[in-house]
């Protein structure tokens, strides 16, 4: 496929996933039906939070186009499966579900195989009712991401996050650390 | 800050993670650190992946850096609550734990507060032999993210990847909707 003939907002995202697919398609129209409805930008800091109900390449494209992102600590995971995703925004107190229902538009070759690249095609080109639901939601936004102090591990001597120490008969490790000295 | 000093590979990373902090540029030196060592540009798909101990700013710079992406399974959070990285290269063989080792950098002010402003120049300017630790590792590269099937859930009906569904009494159900089934 000519990347050259993708729409504007596609190429960056391709580039950050590496690669287009449909699973980076799919979040790229779920991503875009979030922030059309709820009338979004990319988020700043923690203003925005996606919830993704999977771990694949989809939620690739919510942490490019609306910088909800792994270490920002607004991009949270629930190992679901499914192909859906929550948007909250904390300013605006509102909340969508996006999910994915387009699995009808997957064509099958004589030989039974997905046609990948008609696929490709219509998750890009058709109409987004098509592709995904969009459903207004209530939802609790999570509290946002505490930056904490490091204490040096007794063992191994490097800076670790005071939450993510092990005291063992009064000294403090890291974790790999203190699952070797406890053995 | 002016944005537009910075250098130019600096600009598209601070554009993805939305804004320029001091944990952004642990990640930029330490993802820059693990491509020079390993002699490595971004991934395409996950012939790279990053082992990252921590979930804080830093691991978007390997993200955007490398395309080791939450998405693209390439990416793997140990939960340590350290600022270090493990970048394994399938293709080379090879692994290098890059550990930032600048705490020394923080300069603090009269009344006792860390200067933020002279942290973040420190960051982008010392060399490297200050800011990280580089290390060649022997590691096993994990196993490649597998494609599923996905069932309709028999309460909700979502299409629900099938590794994560749950059988009760016969029927199949996504998480949820177990939790309130078997209740």
């Amino acid at each position: 496929m000519d990347l050259g003939t993708l729409p504007e907002d596609l190429k960056p995202l391709v580039k950050f996933h590496g690669h287009l697919c449909p699973g980076l398609l799919i979040g790229y129209r779920a991503a875009k039906a979030a922030a059309d409805s709820l009338g979004l930008g990319p988020a700043e800091d923690e203003e925005l939070v996606a919830v993704a109900e999977n771990n694949s390449c989809s939620v690739d494209a919510f942490q490019q186009m609306l910088s909800t992102t792994f270490g920002k600590g607004n991009l949270i995971w629930r190992d679901y499966g499914k192909q859906a995703f929550t948007v909250i925004d904390r300013d605006k107190g509102k909340a969508v579900r996006v999910r994915f229902i387009g699995d009808g538009l997957k064509q099958k070759r004589p030989d039974g195989s997905v046609d990948r690249e008609a696929f490709v095609q219509d998750l890009i080109n058709r109409p987004q009712d098509e592709v995904v639901s969009v459903e207004e939601v209530a939802v609790e936004p999570p509290s946002e991401a505490v930056i904490e102090q490091s204490i040096a591990c007794a063992r191994c001597g490097e800076p670790t996050q005071s939450s993510r120490t092990v005291e063992l008969a009064g000294q403090v490790y890291c974790r790999p650390c203190a699952a070797e000295v406890g053995q």
